[in-house]
């Protein structure tokens, strides 16, 4: 079993990440929620493999815990959806001292986040990631959101979990394409910040892709240290937090644009936005080509997609991000690789290239992919 | 023109007290809203006597505003209303660094100040108070809210503002039950913190019904000083807060039960519950009658109720305690009175004695007022 320590004052927590960290749940509710009740969020994918395990997991905590599994996807982070989760917690009689669990992937967990955030004006909440994505990413740093129809995550809050449990044997029960596309969120980590992270991901692509639990238990402890120090020194993303939006930029434009569909998951459209990305920074001379090709290769060994056949009209994409929440008087900011572990954020890129960029194709200008 | 400053670390914020102090809105919108755009939320009463002053104020900062005048009253809080404000903040594109402008009492501070905490995760927002109630509290100390069915002030975000514009002059535009339903929480925070204001009350309580600006000037500043130095304390209500919860507990058991309704202002009901919790305070040997009865005499000098002809029943009043927000355990806390000017938090008073302190009967034990 590891842990990581994320440091934030008052709104401190820990990551408890091995196989069965599932188990410490229970002594966790004795500790956060004192006033002995808890709401499970999760999905209907999540529900039947883990559902009764977390509940008994909690009253073995004396914590009296009941069940409530929304429809997987997307299109569950919705004020509908939220709506039904306080009348939840208002049937339930939910006082300030009780709280909330997140049981599953990034969707589950921004969703039950902000509940959390917003009923009584905050009740703890312990995260329990499920999927690649929240493991490594989603389930720390204390994002929480549903989307607008105008774009992702537009409402919601900062909000820290009281703890977090990664219980990395969770990755054993995904569907391969779901596993893949968290792959992404560890590639980014390792490209803007651990250089000898991304090698290690590079030495040990097969082993990563077939789940071995040893290996995943340290890749997904270096990624939340990764995490957990971005948000210690930028909780509220007002500076290095923008970093973690390498390949979000184009990506969410992706896939805002593709409905947020199961046709693009959130990871692919991250893929694809971290290979345009690392194809503009070569071609605005801030990276040199090698570097490009090494992160381009490992999304590639991951079977993640780096390239779109039809990527959308620029003016479309221009659209798109005059709605993203970095945007600022109009002009969306793009994170630029430097090189493999290095980013810079805050980037104006000039639109002409955004869709060969995405396309794949050699960029405009400074040498080819 | 007065000043109170209250000291959050990097939330601190200034309330600027005075006539004319909408002046200052251009100024503090330059400041703040650095993106150049907001939008003004307000109620359909406050607009037309308002609205065109605000916005352009705001234009003479170089903010391009626009203004949304929900319906006037507590059927606003909701998260309806709040979805249609998300709405018009996406229609407007509203960025980071734009922000939102709470222009009315209590229901609009209250409803705009969640929608500036939950949209892109917090946009920055000033309170313009245009009610007695918003400007003497509600306006400052950052909670924010929209009400559940299951009962008030369920869903929201202790959120605090940029700044606080309080001009008195607009007191002389409220209806006068109005007015005076706002003097209840003015007469609270004399009760649980200044013996000094307390006795000002009283010898003034005819200039402060006549709404004099001077008078009022000195009022609501004192008020605002109360708030914040309460607010500094437990700005998230861990504690000394509570103390501000005097007269709310049986008043929001009483205001719930009667729907919300414009049959008893929250003032009013406030005022109700204050007269209650002094009687309980009395018959629980924390008080002498004569403090009681001065509370409850002054109250009426305000022209508020100070009981109820036909009070619930006591399982109603159980029923409708049990969803308060403070409530732990099933078992509501109260808020009791040592004296004028002291209060004590977290009491717990036995159901059996509820209804006849709100009748104004002679409680059961301990002396009557």
């Amino acid at each position: 079993m590891r842990s990581v320590r994320v440091h934030l004052g008052e709104r401190s927590y820990s990551i408890s990440i091995g196989r069965g960290a599932l188990g410490r749940l229970g002594q966790a509710a004795k500790r956060f929620f004192p006033g002995g009740r808890a709401l499970v969020v999760t999905d209907r994918n999540v529900a039947p493999i883990l559902g009764e395990r977390v509940l008994r997991a909690l009253g073995r905590g004396g914590c009296d815990a009941s069940l409530c599994a929304v429809p997987a996807g997307e299109r569950s982070k919705s004020l509908a959806q939220l709506s039904k989760l306080f009348d939840r917690l208002a049937a339930l009689r939910i006082e300030r001292g009780c709280g909330v669990v997140a049981l599953g992937g990034g969707v589950v967990g921004d969703l039950a986040g902000f509940a959390a955030a917003a009923y009584l004006r905050g009740l703890p909440y312990i995260q329990v990631p499920t999927s690649l994505l929240a493991l490594v990413d989603s389930a720390v740093g204390g994002k929480t959101a549903v989307d607008h129809k105008a774009g992702k995550n537009l409402i919601g809050a900062f909000y820290q979990p009281a703890a977090v449990i990664a219980d990395v044997a969770a990755l054993r029960t995904l569907p391969e394409r779901h596993y893949r596309a968290g792959l992404a969120e560890v590639v980014k980590h390792a490209a803007i910040a651990d250089p000898r992270l991304f090698s290690f991901l590079e030495k040990n692509a097969a082993r990563v892709r077939r789940r071995e639990a040893g290996v995943m238990e340290r890749v997904v402890a270096l990624n939340c240290r990764i995490k957990a120090r971005v948000v210690e020194a930028d909780e509220r993303e007002a500076g290095v937090r923008e970093t973690l939006n390498f390949g979000h930029t184009l990506g969410h434009a992706v896939e805002m644009l593709a409905g947020y569909s199961s046709s693009l998951y959130h990871g692919e459209a991250v893929a694809i936005g971290m290979a345009a990305a690392a194809r503009l920074s070569v071609s605005a001379g801030k990276c040199g080509a090698p570097d490009a090709e090494r992160l381009v290769a490992l999304l590639e060994r991951f079977g993640l997609p780096v390239a779109l056949r039809k990527p959308p009209a620029t003016a479309a994409l221009r659209s798109a991000l005059a709605r993203d929440k970095k945007t600022r008087k109009g002009m969306p900011k793009f994170v630029l690789m430097d090189r493999i572990g290095s980013v810079t954020t805050g980037l104006e890129v000039p639109p002409s290239g955004w869709r060969a960029a995405l396309a794949g194709g050699a960029p405009p200008a400074g040498g080819g992919s």
